[in-house]
């Protein structure tokens, strides 16, 4: 165990750590301002922690969600060692109702529930469940480098990009989804141009992309939400590239609100869509894009902006977190498993039976 | 004259007001927070205040510059009689150069340069010009109230529309051109629902469009930019009803950047697209879309939101202030003259020939 007084340093790529027998979350709500880590010891916490989007991304928040079951498995097996098993069923559902769409979430819980249902009775669990969460990280990352690659060989570069909201490091385990194809497109020199949508109401383009990007040393342009239409009719797009919450099994793809009007505005001008997920964001119980719950958030998030009041009162506000690509405007879901071109229900199940 | 400690009543109607010798703009960029005027009394802070944003708006832009010739003109015959016509170059000068995109400016300007054309020398030319900006401001309200009537007779509704930016009273002399439509057809029974896009960087649809429609009790529900595809595709929306800083002869149309990107998901989505505005917003000198000059932002505008810093130091902004809207993506561009329906270079003179 490290000593309790050394400092993480943030980094994308240390946003979640296990350390001193805690998890630390790289407080993602306040950077790139601030850049502080949140100590959690408990399932509840780290459920609220997902909620209020200390962490968020689809592959974060299972990889989060995973270790809180360590954290939720050590409290019950303290609380009753012969019956850990059952007292771990209220951390576990916390963790459970936190957000509802990142589909990656219950893909974790279901994991660390099938390692549990084999885990002896009455034996301390943690180091089990420690070592699965560990292992779920680890292959995210890995995953992400895979898909990082794959992605890649796709472009037909140097060509600019957009990429939407955060789908990096911050995002995932490491490395990033749509962020990883472009640090591996980057480097490969197919990429001369990153353009990221500033992705209101949270500004994760703006706070978080950017501030990923840029400690890379890749330069990237920031744009308003309404302007990557535009930017697109000035030609030099060859990409957009995003990350997923949940596709569906017919290849719809649920990502932050925005992806949709983006990739319609991609179909008009020509412009290839993307999406870079790992097969955990994939729900094979979802048949299409309908079947899949989308959050709704405050309205508060668009009226705000920091502490500062900026919409008029008594507006009503749609604050939808998520919208639906439907597959057909979708050219190519990367996952770690392989690259499905023009996806549909028969090349989506095929994936997944790879 | 009125008594100079009687206060204006901030109302959408009375953004831009002349008061004792002197012109009176409701401070836009502080809305809805704090509703105080700006005095101006010369020229030179008039263009200031056109180009910093205390007031926007084509049409209002056109009549502010309008009261602007006024006060140029005083200041002028004031240091010298009999020079006045030469002497009030430099005001027309800087009132030319405030802002590039609204041609309402120029217009407005060209108008008023006519009237000094043809008044006589070394004559106090006060009281003559603000005459005119008196008239160009009533016909500009004119003009909305009549473009409101024509525009809801083109609305199947009940319908939901969607509007972007602020084309309300506070972007004109009065009642405001697509929100004017939308005010009418609303008393008419033909909207059941208003959906304004928050329009960033400046946010004038949850500052401004809310609290103008607010004030005449008409419901407002705000979105995220990124979230009026999303929002089209669960139906229920007509039309999107927006105006414009600039009409190419073609019909092309040039409005806040974020416009375009809404015209290609209504196309895709199979709602129609209205524009609203007066025919001094037709620049029948600009043969399409590529002959008008769009106006390119500081980056601040984007990175920070009030005072407070919230993108990553080092990244690149890219931030048009308006985007055109190719004639083919518009249904009715609906002008105090008439309706041209599937705008063209043809219709388009047929109009202005009128």
């Amino acid at each position: 165990m490290e000593a309790p007084d050394r400092k993480i340093e943030p980094t994308p790529d240390t946003a979640i750590v296990w350390r001193e027998d805690r998890l630390w979350l790289l407080d993602q709500r306040y950077l790139p301002a601030a850049a502080d880590y949140l100590e959690l010891s408990s399932a509840a916490a780290t459920a609220d922690a997902i909620r209020n989007m200390v962490v968020r991304g689809a592959p974060a928040i299972g990889v989060t969600a995973a270790y809180g079951v360590v954290l939720a498995g050590r409290d019950a097996f303290a609380s009753a060692a012969s019956e850990w098993k059952q007292r771990i069923g209220p951390g576990l559902e916390k963790l459970r109702q936190s957000r509802p769409t990142a589909v990656n979430l219950f893909w974790a819980l279901d994991r660390m529930q099938s390692l549990i249902d084999d885990l002896p009775e009455a034996e301390n669990p943690e180091a089990a469940l420690l070592a699965e969460a560990v292992v779920i990280h680890e292959e995210d990352v890995a995953a992400n480098r895979g898909m990082g690659a794959l992605g890649a060989s796709l472009i037909d570069g140097p060509t600019g990009v957009i990429t939407h909201c955060n789908a990096g490091a911050l995002a995932t385990g490491g490395y990033g989804t749509a962020l990883g194809v472009i640090r591996s497109a980057h480097a490969a020199g197919l990429i001369d141009q990153v353009f990221a949508d500033e992705t209101r109401p949270w500004l994760q383009g703006s706070r978080l992309t950017a501030w990923e990007l840029l400690q890379d040393g890749i330069p990237v342009t920031l744009l308003a939400d309404g302007a990557a239409a535009s930017r697109m009719s000035q030609g030099g797009i060859g990409w957009i590239i995003v990350g997923s919450d949940r596709i569906a099994a017919n290849g719809d793809v649920a990502n932050k609100i925005g992806t949709y009007g983006l990739a319609v505005a991609a179909k008009f001008h020509g412009v290839k869509v993307m999406v870079a997920a790992p097969t955990s964001t994939i729900d094979m119980q979802a048949a299409s894009g309908e079947d899949i719950p989308i959050e709704v958030r405050d309205g508060d998030e668009l009226l705000s902006c920091g502490d500062k009041r900026i919409g008029a009162e008594g507006a009503g506000v749609w604050n939808p977190v998520f919208d639906v690509t439907p597959a057909g405007l979708v050219d190519a879901i990367v996952t770690e498993k392989g690259v499905v071109h023009s996806p549909n229900a028969k090349k989506m199940r095929e994936l997944m039976e790879k």
